[in-house]
């Protein structure tokens, strides 16, 4: 194992009051990528209305191919600082430069790093020299050791607010799904004190999953989940097979927070 | 996608009498391996004394290496008879040889193909000419194509009573645990009509997260979980660093039953 | 590690008699499965042409689905013991039942464990009771341990005569190709004393890439390769695939000779 | 399969040019970091010395932990840009950081990406922008499409002159060894017209199977091999088990010449 000298011990007083602690499941939701303004007015609205605090949305998308769509850019990024003013929605959107951390710093309340920078070290230092939360994702071909390893270079380079996100291992059976590391995130909330989250969607890859996968995360006693969701899958720019369509989701949250009741927790 | 003919629309009225179905969570519980007649009926009565229906308990186990403890075969196949002649428990119990299945027919209440044997094609025709029902596991290494495949083997030879299992799969950190696809049972839940479950502790490998397993596994709406317990674990022949103690067992279930509560279902 | 006392240290005379040694790089060739006597025949005819001394043919399939060809069974294996008598050529083919072991001792020259079995504990045992060579494949999810380990149920039950192969592991891009782990197969031969050989097709899934494999295995120092041919591929029964046409199949030997040349070893 | 535009049809003639051609076999040789401007002289004679014309030396290491030596930054740059001139060795170096892609032009012949930054797309898309040629190394999670589009990214952003490298993909054997996907480099060599070359050191993890990978991707028909050698490993600062004394080196090289010969090719 990898000699880690922060991680097992850090706590983020500022993380748990955003919400991020024992005593709720945070649900950050909405489209993979900003599309328009008007759409990214209606999901804001639409998880305000259910009592939901995080909207997740893609401004910079780093795609496998390069003539997919990459994103609107600082043109989303824009949209979405003057949504939140709007709303009072908290933001999470996805930086892969790190000469945008100022940029970000100004615009959202979480920083996220995507599964493809999970070791892009020059980027995880540049994160680590802002107090703007971080949401981490672990690497699809990453171990535990890696994953922590990659959350203590934020650490050590000075912000102590991570969030580790869980979305899925690549596995001899990736081209159907990843496989949500249940256990290991279980193991990492255990080892850590800082909030443990998943992501259903990017795990499952399809959206009939993500629901039940979201329950999971929440009786596993973790922080959090990540859920992609769209007014209209089929219409969706991208991630249209995992999205799970809005009327689906207030299902998702009823249940959610059925279950909570009995864990003496709140969806968040 | 293999050509499959039974396993998207075969039921088992036999497996749903005995308790495998929606209204229920079934743990099966017990030791790895017999060791003794003594403790295994200490078990029995244990697991009866919590409404548990099911005992697991290994006569024939296939071990890595040649000298590692291989089970107390016939001698405690007749154990596992006796006991369950006595308690009235049910039993599960592992075959490696096709020659046996007459053995386990008239000794067990349902016979565990391993994770090693799950492409053991010989072995699951010989158990579809039983309908004694079958415990089928997940290969380490197969799709859910081929575990499905594996199953139709059972099925296209006359037996419809199997119970689906997943228990982890190898992945780039198998050192530390296997990977439980979870997202893969629920969607053969999604996919088959026949009952899933899954074996956190062969997942896990160490106790420590078994029973948030197992508690994902019930809010997932699977239909039950496969537990390795131990009076006293340190002492335990084989998997001691998973079995969990019999102390926390009951702590696992009291909050099992917290959960099913809301989920209008039963510990079974 | 697991505790292995005989892997390590075991040489095989016999196996080095019948071609298995350092002097040698051994092809073993012919179609996936026994399609007919006629064709058996002119494959037998062609490999004897070509001074090739094994030919492979399988009797029993174990195949991923119960609908797929299983094989002609007994009564392939009847008929490669009557062109094994008529032309002279060494047959390897594939058991998958325990109870066999008699009749393939009988037949061939070499029996072939296949990778779903490759950790078929009681069919191990089984052939450690002959001494008629065995060739073990890796299972596609084994580690080098228990693929040792596998290899050590064979020694420890007697038979000293195994021969090792390496066919491919699964991984992430498991559904294009399985990845040869040829560094882990030249790891093998140097910490053992038993010949170790590839199989290049099952590992290619396509054709196209087993001649480079063959002669890379030959250039890494081991001591063959177990290769799937066919006079018209696209007719083939299963494996149309990977199977290497028989009139490309004399320029992968051409070259092997070639490059066999400056290594001071024989094209066997 | 991702809509690839480029990436199959082309050709570098600056890297034919500069020698990875279809006449060559290219050993990239030398530490994993640069240690001292000594050491690095010495490597740089003993190359010029055998007739190989690159060397590989570490100036950014992006390791793992935090806390391990990370490289000697813009220093170690500036050592080997010295010894480049003094020797008329050609260098090879690897980059972690978009901001540098000047810097390195000015000092390097060949820039490196490594397997973690494999889809760090920012860092692709700085690197379409300059003619400097670049090896990218496939990602140790990435299939083969993965790895075909991260090489897009570098050719839609207009530099066609890059080296592919195949350097092991973690697998279920992980904590051993890389598995290094000599098939999969087959493959992309057919597909593609760009040079193709593996990385038997990091494959390998430990340098004892590095010499015969070596020989094998020569065989194979591959354009060449990035190998990592020290004076004395033991002292090394990183990868001190993958790297190959160097007194042992030459018994690699003159084994390679003796292969290459009858392969029409020569030792670069």
């Amino acid at each position: 194992m990898t000699n880690l000298k922060k991680i097992y011990n850090t706590k983020s007083p500022v993380l748990e009051e955003m919400g991020f602690n024992d005593d709720n499941y945070v649900i950050i939701a909405g489209p993979c990528a900003i599309e328009d303004r008007e759409s990214l007015l209606a999901y804001a609205k639409l998880l305000k209305d259910n009592n939901i605090h995080y909207m997740r949305a893609g401004a910079f998308k780093p795609r496998t191919s390069p003539y997919d769509f990459q994103g609107l850019g600082y043109l989303g990024l824009n949209m979405l600082k003057e949504i939140r003013e709007l709303t009072g929605i908290k933001v999470v959107s996805e930086i892969v430069n790190a000469d945008d951390v100022k940029k970000f710093e100004e615009t959202v309340d979480i920083i996220q790093v995507g599964t493809r920078n999970a070791q892009n070290f020059e980027l995880l230092k540049a994160l680590g020299k802002t107090t703007t939360p971080v949401l981490l994702k672990r690497g699809f071909g990453n171990t535990i050791d890696e994953w922590l390893s990659a959350a203590e270079y934020i650490l050590a380079s000075g912000n102590p607010n991570v969030i580790l996100c869980e979305r899925g291992l690549k596995s001899i059976d990736g081209n159907s799904h990843n496989i949500l590391d249940l256990g290991g995130a279980i193991l990492v909330k255990k080892l850590t004190k800082l909030p443990v989250i998943i992501d259903p969607s990017h795990a499952s890859k399809i959206y009939e999953t993500v629901p039940e996968l979201t329950w999971a995360g929440l009786t596993a006693g973790l922080n959090g989940a990540l859920i992609e969701i769209h007014f209209n899958p089929d219409a969706s720019i991208s991630d249209s097979a995992q999205a799970l369509r809005t009327t689906k989701f207030s299902g998702l949250l009823e249940k959610a927070r059925k279950i909570s009741a009995v864990l003496d927790k709140k969806i968040y």
